[in-house]
This record gives structure tokens, sequence and C-alpha cells, in this order.
């Protein structure tokens, strides 16, 4: 799996000089950022960006870890059974045209499938935009990708996504809006042989990624899949978007990349059990992703503390924590004992944590200051919410007074906003800045506490 | 009901001139937009800003329409009692320290009920911001509020909201973010005895209110809320967050607004049939009034067309859709054979609309510009949302053909966003230019639509 990621040569056949072709950014990427060896394989040139182009596989000057097709589907088996003859084990198909479009298709594949099967070799895709790692940018994917040495930032995350336009789009939203350091992509298309159980069992051993976002529209190997996702609960989030869990999309599904989808019920439990975080859509995989990747905690629990500057806010957050098998416990009397010394003496101190009464003594600021630590430090509790007010004060909020306390705990803060729009971003910026993720719905920041859990062991 | 949006008269007790206190901003909200007569009333006073401050509303110089309080609870019986001796028949109690601070405001509230009883006067609150009115700006909350003028939109939707600093946060967010125009806004607190029923009955002869955002701790008369929520479907789109729905979150809600929250089972069923939406956040209940308030269209339907550059994110919304109750039919074989002229002969068109084949001939602007006309005005679809990818290209999308679509088809569309970050702001500002809600999170998309067909009747 690892020549998929960063081999040593890797060729391109469909390189094309065009720039409006997919094939030109496959190669120009890879050329542009790789540092390994990149050959452009096209008969109808002689010559790329100043580079030899050779005219089939067979002419390259050696034979190479991988081979990237980006040709029309009917000419893959050709050259793929080109490749097996020269000895060539690893195969990225990015091309459409196969078992998505109907019998000839699935003709197609069975071919490229009997040849891999007969030679040994791993075929990776179809229809799909292929693989990405951010240590010395191998960029597979047929899409431009200007600046990817500052956009492509190495950090905890990796992708795996099943479908091929929407992970290039996906892909260029994350480059684009910069949520999180990523690790490795992997758009695996059609997966014809390689599918997201493969792609798993190698992650799981690649120290960088410590956060697994995945987009699946089928889970072909559902044993296998449970299994090793139980194998990485407690080392690695792992957090699934499935789509086709309706009977509708289920069809649209087999039409989209040709693979059917299994019993919704079952998939369910089973995921819940072996710790896989579920999302509804691609704004909250982000959103989750995000907060795992940029927390100083990695690990939360079912036990949180909501503190807020709205009664109503925290009797939303206990609803929507309470739907994700998260609890609003008791806080200790100790606890309780402290805070009494911050509250004025009409308002038990108790959680949801009601910071009205001492915010009208000492200003919100100073009351979030004192309280968050007494809280976090708590038994009871393993991770806190915050649920503030942005307005101009935010300006003179002391956060590092959150972040030494989420050191100090292990435990994670994550905070809502609302207030007044205009002081979002920079609430926003100042929190992330302490290692505290913000989210604009409470339901995000809810199903996020939920995805720290599965790293707290309880 | 009247009196508390548009009084002849009103006189704030409480008013002070220290600007840090609440009852200063009700006062100088009240006196510097409202034109009505408004006098401030605080023993401690000659004058307040330049006007006449009188001892006590005995003092008054008329039998006032509507007394706004803003004293300590202890005090409130007493001059409830000065008030009915006059004859006023209508108050607001922004002060909290009743019920849900136990046996001493449990009193208190006992005394205050039972004077009103005796005189036939209405009492809104405690334990709130009181009433807002953008005709004639009426703004009673305890906040500031610096240019209303140019902050307080009047439009189609009213707000009821049931907690005192949430309400008056959200209010603050409302105004600030311009996500919509506003007619009325009902902070009804601890509703001691003006109820949500008693502002839903009065907002139903409200012709500029459209659309009703609730939120709620409990409903307390259940069989009268639902009568008139039914009584309102068809006519305004009702949006409810209902807080209180866990255990656990019951019991935050008793100590906070002092009520009980219902079953929730029961509630639920109650109010689908009823046609009131349910949202699970802040968030997504202004998301929801945005797209109900700025669509040129107000009615949608259970049959939705996805039209859409991903196939993955067809599938996605398809299971989202059917999660809200709403189905992704067949087209008819008319609208198939006229879009089989702009699609590729390979691929045929079918729900949800797959653009990709014929983005590659035409580009993504043109296909959205053929397909979605076409496809609207299919008698299958009620409502069509949309999946295109922010990019560069989005500055020269022609987007009056969308809206002149709504237009003749009597239909919404509304739309998703994905791709590069920063064409985000630029894509969102276009589209609801053209009367078409965006939505970065699916899931929020879906929720819209199913909001918009509680007025289609299907």
């Amino acid at each position: 799996m690892r020549s998929f990621f960063r081999p040593e040569s890797v060729a391109v056949v469909g390189a094309t000089a065009n720039p409006i072709k997919g094939g030109y950014h496959i190669y120009n990427n890879l050329k542009t950022y790789f540092s390994g060896r990149v050959y452009p394989v096209n008969p109808n040139y002689d010559e790329i960006g100043g580079h030899t182009c050779y005219r089939s596989v067979s002419d390259l000057p050696e034979v190479v870890e991988l081979v990237i097709l980006f040709i029309p589907a009917k000419h893959v088996p050709s050259v793929m059974a080109e490749c097996a003859g020269l000895g060539i084990k690893r195969i990225q198909i990015q091309a459409a045209g196969f078992v998505e479009v109907g019998t000839e298709g699935e003709e197609l594949a069975r071919q490229v499938l009997a040849i891999a099967g007969e030679h040994d070799i791993r075929v990776w895709g179809p229809n799909c935009t292929g693989s990405v790692s951010s240590r010395d940018i191998f960029f597979a994917p047929f899409m431009p990708a200007p600046d990817l040495n500052e956009k492509l930032t190495p950090g905890p995350v990796s992708v795996i996504a099943q479908s091929g336009m929407l992970a290039g789009g996906f892909l260029v939203q994350m480059l684009e809006g910069g949520y999180f350091g990523i690790d490795k992509v992997a758009a695996i298309g059609n997966k014809m042989d390689i599918d997201e159980v493969d792609i798993l069992k190698f992650l799981a051993d690649e120290d960088d990624t410590r956060v697994i976002l995945m987009y699946l529209e089928s889970i072909a190997r559902g044993r296998e899949f449970m299994e090793v996702a139980r194998e990485l609960s407690g080392k690695k989030h792992l957090v699934l978007l499935k789509a086709g869990r309706s009977e509708q999309s289920k069809a649209a599904a087999l039409s989209h990349t040709g693979s059917l989808a299994g019993n919704e019920q079952v998939i369910d439990g089973a995921l819940a059990q072996a710790g896989v975080i579920r999302v509804s859509d691609f704004m909250e995989m982000i959103h989750v992703g995000q907060a795992l990747a940029t927390s100083p905690v990695s690990a939360g629990g079912r036990r949180v503390a909501v503190i807020t500057v709205t009664g109503g806010g925290g009797i939303v957050s206990t609803d929507l924590l309470s739907d994700f098998g998260l609890e609003v416990p008791d806080l200790t009397p100790e606890t309780v004992k402290t805070l009494q010394e911050i509250f004025p003496p009409w308002m038990p101190p108790k959680n949801p944590v009601d910071l009205w009464p001492t915010m009208e003594l000492r200003g919100i600021n100073e009351a979030f200051e004192l309280v968050v630590p007494v809280v976090l430090k708590d038994p009871n509790i393993d991770a806190a919410i915050l649920l503030p007010f942005a307005s101009p004060l935010v300006e003179t909020q002391k956060v590092d007074i959150f972040t030494r306390a989420m050191k100090e705990t292990g435990k994670p803060i994550i905070s809502w906003v609302f207030g007044y729009p205009d002081r979002f971003e920079m609430f926003e910026d100042t929190m992330k800045a302490a290692g505290i993720p913000v989210f604009r719905q409470l339901s995000q920041a809810a199903k996020v506490l939920a995805a720290f859990r599965t790293l707290g062991g309880m």
C-alpha cells in the first residue's frame, strides 16, 4: 500500500500537455511537488514540459513502482497486460467508465481483475482521484493544485473517500479552507480491488495519522471493516459519513460507483460498538475532524460539564448531549463548595453551571476564568462545553487559563458561540489558538464531544 | 395583547439614569425609538435624561396602557396593587426572582397572580426581556440597543422565546446578523400568565408575520397549543426549538424558568400532525427562518429534485431528505427526453440529476442554467436542491434563470455549497440575491426543504 503514497518511481499513462485535461494535472502535480522519479507516458508526445514523454510503459527506463492510468476505460486492459508483462505490481486507475456505466464497463472491469489476479497486481480505483500524502507531497488527483507546498499542511487527519468528484471537491475545500493538517487522502472510487479495509489497515501503522475521516457509499467487507475498526478504536479517531442509508439513495449509489449498500441497522449497531463516530454530512465531518485535530487533548469521556451564560442554552445542550449518549452529571460536593465562594449566595451552583448570577457581580470574562478550571478538575467530569456570549468584551478574555486547565487535567474544552456575529471570527480565532474548537451550532459541539469520548475509554 | 406591542402609553417602573442597569435601557430604548408616550418611574430621580421622572405610577399624568416593571421581585406585589387601583390592565415584569428561586419567590408569584386575577390584569413575564415590535420600533428589552432604526428591519419573522438571557442574546444576534426582517419578538420568560398560546393567537391575525420561530422550554397548555398550531398551519410557518427533551434537561428547565416539561413522545407526534417544524438548535432555527423569509416562494412539497455536480452529494442528500420524510422521485418521461438533448448519450438523466457528464461538455454554469428550469417544471417535482461547486467561475453564473424558474413554477430552490471556501460568501450573496437560500451543511438544507413543505399541502 506504501507504493500508492510514496513510491520510488511513478508513471502517468495519459499524461498530456493540454492543461484542460486531467492527465496534464496528474503528471504536473507529481512532477512539481514530488521528489521521486515521475515519467509521462503518451504516444502523441515526445516531450511534455521539457521532459521526455514515453510512448508506452515498455519504453520507460525502469520498472516503475506505480503506474497511474488516465486513459479511456476500453484501453485499460491492454495497458494493464503490458504492465503485468513488465512485472509492475501497483496500478491506480483514475478514469471512469467501468461498472457504473453498465454491461460493457462490467466486462472491462472483469478483464482488469483477471489480469490483476493472475499477476498479483493490486489495483486502486477506477473512477477516483487517487492518493495523496503530505509527506514529500505525493499528490496524484487529476485536478489543478497550485501552491500545494503551502496548502497541504502536514497534520493528524487522513481521509478515505469513495466518490470521485466529491472526494476531489472535498479535497479542494480542505486544502483551501485550512481546517486541519492532513496526513493522507485516499479517494478509492469504485474500489474494484483496493478498498477501505486495505486503507484502514495501512493507516493503522501510520503514526502520523490520529484522525481518520471516511466517506463511504458502501462497506464492501463488513466483518473485516468492523474488525479493523475495533482494533483502531482507542488508538485513532474513526469518523464515518456513510451514504446510501435510505432505500432511494441505495439505488442512486448503485448507478454512481456500482456498489451495493448493506443492511443499515446491522451496520449501525456494529459501528457504534467499534467506536466509530457517524456524521450526517460533509461539513459535520470537517467540523469533527477539525476539533479532534486541533485540541491539545485527544480523549474525553461520557460526563460533560456545561458552563453557560444562558440557562436556556444549558438545557438545549443537555438535550443534545443526551442524544449522543453523553451525560451532564452532578458536580462533587467539593466542587460545589469551591464554586459557592465565587457565586452569589442565592444561586446554588450545579451542572449545567449558569454563570448569569456571578456575571452580574464580576463580568462575563472573570466568571469564565474562575469557574472553568474549578469545574474541569472535578473527578465527576470528563470534558466541558462553554456557552459564552461573543461581544466586544471577548478581546480581554484570558484564554491561557483554559489551555492550562486542559493540560493539567487532560480533559478537552469546546465552545459554542452566539451573540454579535461580527465578533464570531475573532472569538473563534482566540479560542482556537487556545486549543478550544468553536461551533456556531450546538448540535455540532455535542457531536464533537461524542467523538472525543471514543478515545476516553468510558 | 396589542398593548404589549404598540401601546398608546407606557410607564417604566425602575427606570434609572445609570447606564449599567437594565432599567436605564428599557426606558432609553422606548424613549429613543417609540413614538408613543413613555414615562420613567423611580422615587430616587426627579428627572432622567431631561424628562420628568415620577415617584410612583400614581403620580403619572394618565392611566397608562402598559406598565413595565424592572424592580426587585419583593417590591412587585405592592406596585401591582397600586397599578390595579389605578385601573391599569397590562403589566410586563422583566425582573427575575420568582418561582425559579424557590419558596419565597413562589409566594411572591402567588401574590402577583392573585392581584391580577382580582383586577382582570394580564401579566407578561417575569424573568424575561419582554416585547419587541418593528412597527414604530417598540423595543422593551433591558439591554443596550443602539442604531435600532437601522438594525430592526421589518420583515416576515416573529419570534417567541422563553428564556431571558438567551432571548436577549439571540435577539442581539438576529439584529446584528441581519439574517431576516423581523415583525415581533415575544420573550415570555416564566410565563406566569401570558404564554406562547396567547402570543400565537395574537400573531395569527398579524398579517405581517409569515414565519414564527419559537424557543420553548415547556408547552404549558398542550391541547390549546396544538389547536392554534393546526389553525395556523397552511397560513404561517411554525418552527419550534423545544428544549427539555431529555430527563436531565427537564430538571435543568425546572430550576431555570420554573416550568415543567411534558411527555416528549406525545408532544412529538402532535407537533408533526399540526405541521410544526422542529429544529434542534438555535443556529438551525435561524437558518430555517432565514430561508423561509427570503425565498420568493413560500410553499414546497414532498417531492424534491436533486441537481448535483457530485454523485456522492446526491446520495447523501437523498438520505437526509428521506430522514425528513421527503422523496427524490423519478422524473417524467417528458423531462427525461428534454434532458437527453442536454446530456451526453452515455449518461441517462435521472433524479438525483448528476451534471458531471454534461459539465464536461458545457462547463458547470451552463449545465445548471440548462437543467434547473427543465427539472423544476416537472409535474413530479415540488422543489429543487442544487449541489454546485463554489469556484472562481461562480461570478458568471446567470442566477436570474433560477429566479425566473421559481416564479414561473411557484416552486422553491435551495442550494448547498462546497468547494473553495474563499468563494463561499460571494456564492451565498449571489444566490441569496436571486432568492435561493444557501447552506454549508446538507442537513440544514434538507431541514429547510421540510419546512417549505408545511405550506405546500402535500
